[in-house]
């Protein structure tokens, strides 16, 4: 993605370790990457999870458009280039959160595959779920929660994902989430029971 | 610092709030700044913090050159403007950080009281401890972990801070830690201290 520009610089281990704060924690540090159209409920479901994994008193944190956007990558519009980098910044960040300990849930659009696994392979095996928020581009624009369908429609927005620019489907998605069937909390349900099976609470 | 680029971004609440977060953690949710030239002991002072914060059952986490120049700033190199990039997304980072209610320490050369300032006003009042890691020229120069100065001095590194670039001391910071005189294990303990006062822990 990215080359490695500085030098001088050489990794030492650190005192207090990964498994040590996941100990603490009682938890495995991981990455849930949602991802879908817009409307698809990616945001909304990812906040319901965490929502449950705080009442089994698991320590989670969301990342998305509003708390990235808005600060880490402010700098960033919506071309090409600046949407590869903001997903590959989340990505990184999304690796030092769960690095930290922390069940770490993004929501992104993310509609590239090729980011989605540059994200997916700096994490530990079985530590990165990737959740497909599925839904017909006719729900997610009847929902169109921000107006943005309605916007890219008029021609207001432009490359705006599933009118005009491409969504690839996750080809080895961990989860897919259908919510034109299933409700957030069955979805939330979902994703809780995933995380069960593969031990990270 | 830099324009907010991206527009049809718009802040929502989260269902699980950062103080639920610390009240889970029973913390709050704080950065530890840890500034200073090569070998004031920056690093090793902000891992025996971690340390100790660990002993206390208190969940910390280290930004340092190791994880954040490897991933997130990797496409950065040494010129002023990407040195102040780096600050810039290690500030914004922290403040994720202590969003979620970690105890976050960074230990960053970080020479601009401008950007310190910076990364001051992400966070709430009380919740940032600009940390003053303070050696003698001399003492950094002899204990050159990482054999920097000796490279800086031959030429073969150029605007390394102290030699022939400026390290802009802190003009306020919450604390300073004389790092000549007392050894880690003292100067850790004036940070927990420090802590304990102003409630965070």
């Amino acid at each position: 993605m990215k080359e490695q520009k500085a030098t001088n610089v050489t990794w030492h281990d650190h005192k207090v370790t990964k498994e040590n704060r996941e100990s603490l924690l009682n938890q495995k540090g991981s990455v849930l990457w949602f991802t879908g159209l817009s409307g698809s409920g990616k945001s909304t479901i990812a906040n319901e999870v965490a929502y449950k994994l705080h009442l089994h008193q698991k320590f989670a944190y969301v990342l998305d458009g509003d708390n990235v956007r808005h600060g880490l990558n402010k700098d960033l519009g919506f071309s090409p280039e600046d949407r590869n980098e903001n997903i590959r910044r989340i990505g990184e960040v999304a690796h030092l959160f769960a690095d930290a300990g922390v069940i770490t849930l993004t929501a992104f659009i993310s509609p590239y595959q090729k980011l989605r696994d540059f994200c997916r392979n700096l994490l530990p095996e079985e530590r990165f779920f990737e959740i497909h928020c599925q839904a017909k581009l006719d729900t997610c624009e009847e929902r169109d929660p921000k107006g943005l369908y309605k916007k890219a429609r008029a021609g207001e927005i432009k490359q705006f994902t599933g009118i005009d620019a491409p969504y690839e489907e996750p080809k080895n998605p961990e989860l897919i989430l259908d919510t034109d069937k299933y409700n957030v909390e069955e979805c939330a349900q979902q994703v809780i029971d995933a995380l069960k099976e593969k031990d990270i609470i």
